[in-house]
């Protein structure tokens, strides 16, 4: 397949292939993303089973000039019940995916996390990985963790690594350049981290990590951009082009993509990684945009 | 006076007031910084003093079509002699800014931080803080540590916040807005550097940190954007407009602005901290303009 460059050219290859994926949605009665929801549904990709208080989700549905007949809605008032049916669904394969609606992110991952009825398998590491649409960069950028390892750990990375590149592989990137990065590329201990990406890359050396181009400590220069490799004169495989940003500290990636959304018109679209099927938890404060294209990269990774 | 709004209103700010500094370049045969050199000697705002081999320095100002009788030039052959020169000048006020040419980061703070002749006070915090002027922010944003301090703990943090708040008010902002970055707004003992912010705050309310308005901790859009702040219906006195940012860790500063250099169409002016007088490091992957801006800093804060 033809690499996927953009969040739009991901909307476009869905519908050339046809795609339609069944997303459960837990507590569907929520005015901040129902919006992207319908466009979903309407643009065919998805189809959504709304799981939550039917009479409110029709008046929301009714509110957007959307007709509730041509959706699947399973009334359950009780929140709790209604994440449980949703995980449920999604667990025994009647659901592709499962996506947050109004209900706490707490409560919501608890049933996610659950051992018996939960979606993740015993000892998986549960990431969050972006894929980031920047106006100024010509291909997409996979950047992890957003949102739920405070302080990755190696084991962590590696699975950050492993979940970025099997999402870059569904953009069709065969062999992604993945840069590890720190605020220079030495290897220094005052910055713990940087001991881990030299292990990393060691490890990658050796064929014990697959599928990808690892080099790191990185800073955001040497990683996205060709004219500061070569003004520095840093010999690196990622060449500023890389293709999946592991970042040291969630308050970093998280930093960097907020800023690129704020200041560099970047549009993203996120998702839990290891879990068994894909897991949509959208912030309030991303952009409708944004919510269209998080359902749209779970149909693609479903 | 009026708030400076960006970098090049700094630059005007320096040519109204008929600033003019003189600037000691330490190992100043550096064709890295040569052209922002000679750029700011024509401005009018610096004078530079090039302290190095002689005979290179000339070269290098013919090459850039430069008179080379209109500088005052040094001649010391020696690297950590001609450091050792240009601190002795600053410290004997026969100059008001030091500036690292073609000679090692680490050679060059050596001299700065020498407990007998160099430039920092006993027990001083250094820092690096830079002001940021991104096209789509109507200010400039200051931003530390970027630089210096791999993961502040709270008295650095404090310090941060006071060289924060003496550059802004040197653009004319009286009382700086104080955004104590984090990756959520919500203190939690996962992330250490969050707990330190609340307690900063305890001391802003209390009168113990003067002069500024603070909160955190704050991700990007609570500090950086009115409308996230409305559609979270956090209660911040930040309000999504901050005049300066302290980050919880260098890697996610660093990450910030250079993603922004990158993809935001940013520039910036950067100044190492702590010091008696101002004292210019860039990197060489800055461009000019940057490096133009890094010097009339300095002569800002001189």
């Amino acid at each position: 397949m033809n690499q996927i460059k953009s969040l739009n050219g991901m909307v476009q290859h869905l519908l050339e292939l046809g795609v339609n994926k069944k997303i459960a949605v837990a507590v569907a009665e929520d005015d901040n993303t129902i919006g992207a929801i319908i466009e979903a549904h309407l643009s065919g990709f998805a189809t959504p089973i709304l799981i939550g208080d039917k009479t409110r989700i029709t008046q929301l549905l009714v509110g957007e000039n959307t007709d509730p007949s041509s959706f699947q809605i399973i009334d359950i008032k009780d929140n709790q019940a209604a994440v449980a049916e949703a995980v449920r669904m999604v667990k025994e394969d009647e659901a592709d995916v499962l996506m947050k609606g109004l209900v706490g992110t707490d409560k919501f991952l608890k049933a996610v996390l659950n051992k018996e009825k939960g979606l993740l398998p015993p000892k998986a590491v549960m990431s969050y990985v972006c894929a980031l649409d920047l106006p100024k960069y010509d291909k997409l950028l996979f950047v992890s963790d957003t949102a739920v390892l405070p302080y990755p750990d190696i084991n962590q990375k590696i699975a950050m690594i492993n979940y970025s590149v099997a999402m870059a592989k569904r953009f069709g990137i065969d062999k992604p350049k993945v840069a590890l990065i720190g605020a220079t590329e030495k290897p220094n201990a005052a910055f713990p981290s940087t001991i881990d990406d030299a292990t990393i890359c060691k490890l990658a050396d050796r064929g014990q990590i697959k599928d990808c181009i690892i080099d790191g400590p990185l800073d955001i220069f040497l990683a996205c951009d060709k004219a500061s490799v070569e003004i520095k004169g840093i010999p690196t495989p990622i060449n500023g082009e890389a293709d999946a940003l592991i970042f040291p500290s969630l308050e970093s990636a998280n930093s960097f993509y907020k800023g690129q959304m704020l200041f560099g018109g970047g549009e993203l679209a996120g998702l839990i990684q290891g879990t068994i099927k894909p897991v949509v938890v959208m912030s309030r404060s991303e952009s409708k945009k944004s919510k269209f294209y998080c359902i749209a990269l779970s149909c693609l990774m479903a």
